[in-house]
């Protein structure tokens, strides 16, 4: 498995992966799963991958050399002089069929889904910063103002603390944190998932990043947040008021030995309290 | 979708359910999910339920009547004169597998899949506390001290804040706060898993319990609850410091536009901060 995130803010990009891969639960090992791809001042773009190995490794290496053909017959297009990032993301759509063409009928007769996903983002000179979901079909949608994140892999985890923290607004710095804890909470649930982890930040209209890192078990960041995270958890948790009955009840289906197959439906208010 | 979770502690059992029920997207219904069997002072049982619901309705009609053999050739056992929790899971198996009987091949045969899982909890006189999970196909397992809560249905959003609060000496009441906490999570995320909830709080050795309640919208509590958590959740978040750059990476393949197909890597170190 694998958890990927990336977040496009109206500061700049975050992204951040984890670099666990595992084909049943005995055989686990690891595999970064960013890749950067950066021309200073002219392009940057960053890569998170998903799914079966074999697939995302080719369409990375296919990636460097493939091109799409330009509508006005120009020369083709490759991720490296592609106009636009909706360009570049054609390009590694494409990518994404010619391993299928290559791969797919074969993974098929051996009962193995062609399962890739893809998150894909950056930013080219002359365009704003754009960010992209791609999925095996090659297909693929973008972030929006209303929905500026994506993930991939073994998402549901660290959801929640992304719903209630990221908006277009949110700081950059800010958002570096939220990822980390959402990978947190990842990494405490799910065992297929794990460090070391790969962070990029990209600020906007830098058109290049050097704040790209490797977070292993002792970075000491991460080492706070971890534990700083759980621990104000478990005081939010312990400072909410615990629940008190009244007695009052709401209809429930209680079945008693009595007469069978006759539920008995206990009525009651819970006016005040919850319970 | 459903959500539902039971917890066993020393001091008693939590059960806790949503009540949606989807067929699609565009067919939302609310079906409750908890049910309660108890002959006061001698047994109390709750059972809670997600998957297909024809299937789980089935099981629990079923379930009224449902026998099995003596091994040593008395009345046939059913949840009523059951002597253990885990007799009584058995005639809950042996429902669900009559269930099959009936309804599997014609299931298979429309290509529905034949999917029940349910949680069964509580106390015969005579015997301590017990919780199981059923499967389809009627096989369980017991929760232990390591592992007192089974969540079935959509499970992982509500997953991590159970993982870091519930112990077996955790008491009632946190346990009650800490499973609505989980479902305000799984709610907050997953559209499938909606309101009113049932919530039953059993006390160890009363073989019966006053607190079963159901909680919708209005029910002040949980409203609280869902205020207070989403609001100091994100000021334990602001309260963590933000990662600060001091320029040192580690190696991360990062890939420059000079010749094609060679990963430039940087290399540097994060001694002393993350990033």
């Amino acid at each position: 498995m694998t958890y990927c995130v990336a977040v496009k803010l109206n500061a700049g990009l975050v992204f951040l992966s984890d670099s666990r891969t595992n084909a049943g639960l005995d055989q686990i090992s690891t595999f970064r799963k960013m890749i950067v791809y950066e021309k200073p001042g002219e392009r940057f773009m960053c890569l998170l991958s998903a799914g079966n190995l074999s697939i995302s490794q080719s369409v990375r290496e296919i990636l460097q050399v493939e091109q799409v053909k330009d509508v006005d017959g120009g020369e083709p297009i490759t991720i490296w002089n592609a106009k636009s990032m909706f360009d570049a993301a054609r390009v590694l759509g494409s990518a994404v069929r010619h391993v299928y063409e290559r791969d797919g009928e074969s993974l098929k007769r051996a009962g193995v889904e062609f399962n890739v996903s893809m998150i894909f983002g950056g930013q080219i000179q002359g365009e704003g910063m754009r960010l992209f979901q791609v999925y095996s079909a090659g297909n693929f949608i973008e972030a929006t103002a209303e929905t500026p994140f994506f993930q991939i892999g073994e998402s549901k985890y660290g959801k929640p603390v992304l719903d209630r923290v990221i908006t277009p607004d949110t700081p950059l710095n800010e958002a570096a944190k939220c990822v980390l804890v959402s990978m947190d909470s990842t990494l405490k649930s799910n065992l297929s998932v794990g460090l070391p982890l790969d962070l990029a930040v990209y600020e906007v209209d830098q058109l290049q990043s050097d704040k790209i890192t490797c977070i292993d078990d002792n970075n000491p960041y991460f080492r706070m947040v971890h534990n700083t995270w759980g621990q104000k958890l478990r005081e939010v948790f312990d400072s909410i008021e615990h629940p008190t009955w009244d007695g009052a009840h709401t209809e429930v289906p209680l079945l008693c030995s009595g007469p069978r197959n006759q539920p008995l439906k206990k009525i009651g208010n819970a006016k005040e309290k919850l319970i």
